[in-house]
């Protein structure tokens, strides 16, 4: 058993296996492929969890990455992220040896790509179904239409159709909305299916989020999907409806190295390089970092939203708490926090710890 | 040399070098021992260029970095972080190789330091000058007599006197709030160190932040300061006056990979695994997370307040740009985006590449 001294990145694995599982049976029930984001936990320990649930397909979100669990096993990989010109020698070397998609968005790197692929590479169309951050607009069809013209002169390249990411999915103020977005995202992308399925006939739909791959139930058109945070999971889907705090399989655990009773704040060691500055806005309109669990007699005990992780430095961080939770917390203490973004998070902790006690290694550990 | 082709924090070495010589002579021309924080660079390369400036004896903020720099030939070493009495067992083995000083803020890390410590440790009384994060009020002195009782039942442990991190200069709104909040720190441990001298001679006053190291001029009482972004600066100290924009010594290099003419925004690979989500305020009342260097026809030119790093997710960077700026930056260009918080950034990144093009490793690399 690891004894914790220092920020500890805590994952649960039943929790962890139970989320995968989830998600894979209703790919399933939905005859939809389950091709799980990897950028969240970036851990090629993690990912053969994944391998209990039959998948064998994954996305990434960097050619490091990709590389990463190439070496490790994997060998049907989507690049989920517009094509970096500048990396198109790595992409080829990876193409040798495994099943690679990559996306474009654009005519200067398809003709990049065009002119330079060596190996066989499946592409994808970034498209942008309200999300705003990048890909093509569905309507631009002379767009997708020049760049399928650039990428035909390479007959190493093959069109696999029409990807998303409705990341807009993650500012809705409700469910509802989370609906109707991933409704929205669903009609564009079948309709652009529709107008180029005749000319390809094997194109494919792939769409992506966490929130509307939890929660929705009308996958119409869609022949993938590509989620990666819901192997954790975090504050943040739970702040959309998207999980209940139990389905949270990472937290956070902190020494407790001060006290301050006349503001009410315990500080932690665990700062900014451990949890990342993501915030969400707490019961007071103010930002916070994290929820706090701690061991009261043994016993977990969840302490109430007025009690958050409220400041953090580089290695500080500051919880305000309630008099009674003040009273319960003791310099020595480790508390437990739920992070806001679990993503970022595991991303700066480079490795895990199992709630039994087994280190679990990530990219570049 | 090292090719860029994806996201890579480049040094300017020669600006690195001006800032440690900058600060070191002004430590020198007020009689302070220099004793720079190494929590921004974390490079024990890095480190040996202050020893061109005769230092030799450093600032951390954790115990494994501690243990980085001592096994990399540091043999004078200050943790500036609230002890944790959790790891007391790591900090008895360094204290058998090098001198180690800690801070002790509160009676129960004191009794657990009094109890437990095997090797000679220095300790400093960490104050709380008015930042409000952790430390003792300096008018408490019962608590620090208390603490001094406790620690005086191990001799191993020697009082070595008080150190503040006033960390609120850096919500200064002017430079002149920054030397206000300087003075009121200064005289706060003054009176502090007045009051022991007699029982303590050699007590010692430390103070830390770099804003006040860099502008103010009135060391009086001080023994010793520890700055530690100095080495670095970045858009946060550019934005107190605390540096120029020159002053800078790191940059995130960036390919562009998507425009989008519409919303004038150009995407870098380049997010918040990079950055960290660290933002500042603009001209426009928006968060953003850097600002923007290019070359054009070879000469490095920098973009106005204008053009701005917008919007982060884990890999993607969004770049608001004027029109112009727009038509400069072509898909597989390099940009070039200087850091709100080099520290943060630094401790992502895990690596250097100085703009001669060698790469610098960093603790854990």
């Amino acid at each position: 058993m690891v004894e914790i001294i220092r920020p500890t990145l805590v994952i649960n694995k039943d929790v962890c296996l139970q989320n995968i599982e989830k998600m894979a049976q209703k790919a399933k029930s939905h005859k939809l492929r389950f091709r799980p984001h990897f950028k969240t936990h970036q851990s090629a320990k993690i990912g053969d969890w994944f391998r209990i649930f039959g998948v064998d397909a994954i996305t990434v979100s960097s050619v490091q990455m990709a590389e990463y669990f190439a070496r490790n096993g994997w060998n049907d990989i989507t690049i989920a992220f517009p094509l970096n010109i500048l990396e198109i020698g790595n992409i080829n070397r990876l193409a040798a040896n495994i099943k690679l998609n990559v996306l474009i968005e654009n005519r200067e790197a398809a003709t990049a790509l065009s002119k330079r692929a060596t190996n066989p590479v499946g592409v994808f169309f970034k498209i942008d179904t309200g999300a705003t951050r990048t890909g093509i607009d569905p309507s631009k069809t002379g767009t997708i239409n020049s760049i399928l013209e650039i990428l035909s002169n390479n007959k190493k390249i093959t069109f696999k159709g029409f990807l998303t990411h409705a990341g807009h999915t993650y500012s809705a103020l409700s469910t509802n909305e989370i609906f109707s977005r991933h409704f929205d995202a669903l009609l564009k992308l079948k309709n652009l299916k529709k107008k180029y399925q005749s000319r390809f006939p094997d194109i494919e739909v792939s769409i992506g989020d966490t929130p509307s791959c939890t929660l929705c139930t009308n996958f119409n058109g869609v022949d993938e999907i590509r989620p990666g945070n819901f192997v954790f999971y975090d504050l943040m889907q739970y702040n959309l409806g998207v999980c209940s705090l139990d389905d949270i399989a990472v937290r956070m655990v902190c020494p407790v190295v001060a006290k301050h009773p006349s503001r009410s704040e315990i500080v932690i060691y665990g700062g900014a390089i451990h949890f990342s500055r993501e915030s969400l806005i707490n019961v007071d309109g103010k930002p916070f970092f994290g929820r706090i669990y701690i061991r009261n007699n043994g016993e977990e005990k969840l302490l109430s939203e007025r009690n958050y992780l409220s400041k953090l430095s580089q290695e500080h961080g500051i919880i305000k708490v309630s008099q009674k939770s003040f009273n319960l917390i003791q310099i020595g203490d480790l508390v437990e926090v739920v992070p806001i973004h679990s993503c970022l998070t595991a991303n700066l902790a480079r490795k895990y710890l199992t709630t039994e006690g087994e280190e679990i290694p990530m990219i570049n550990t």
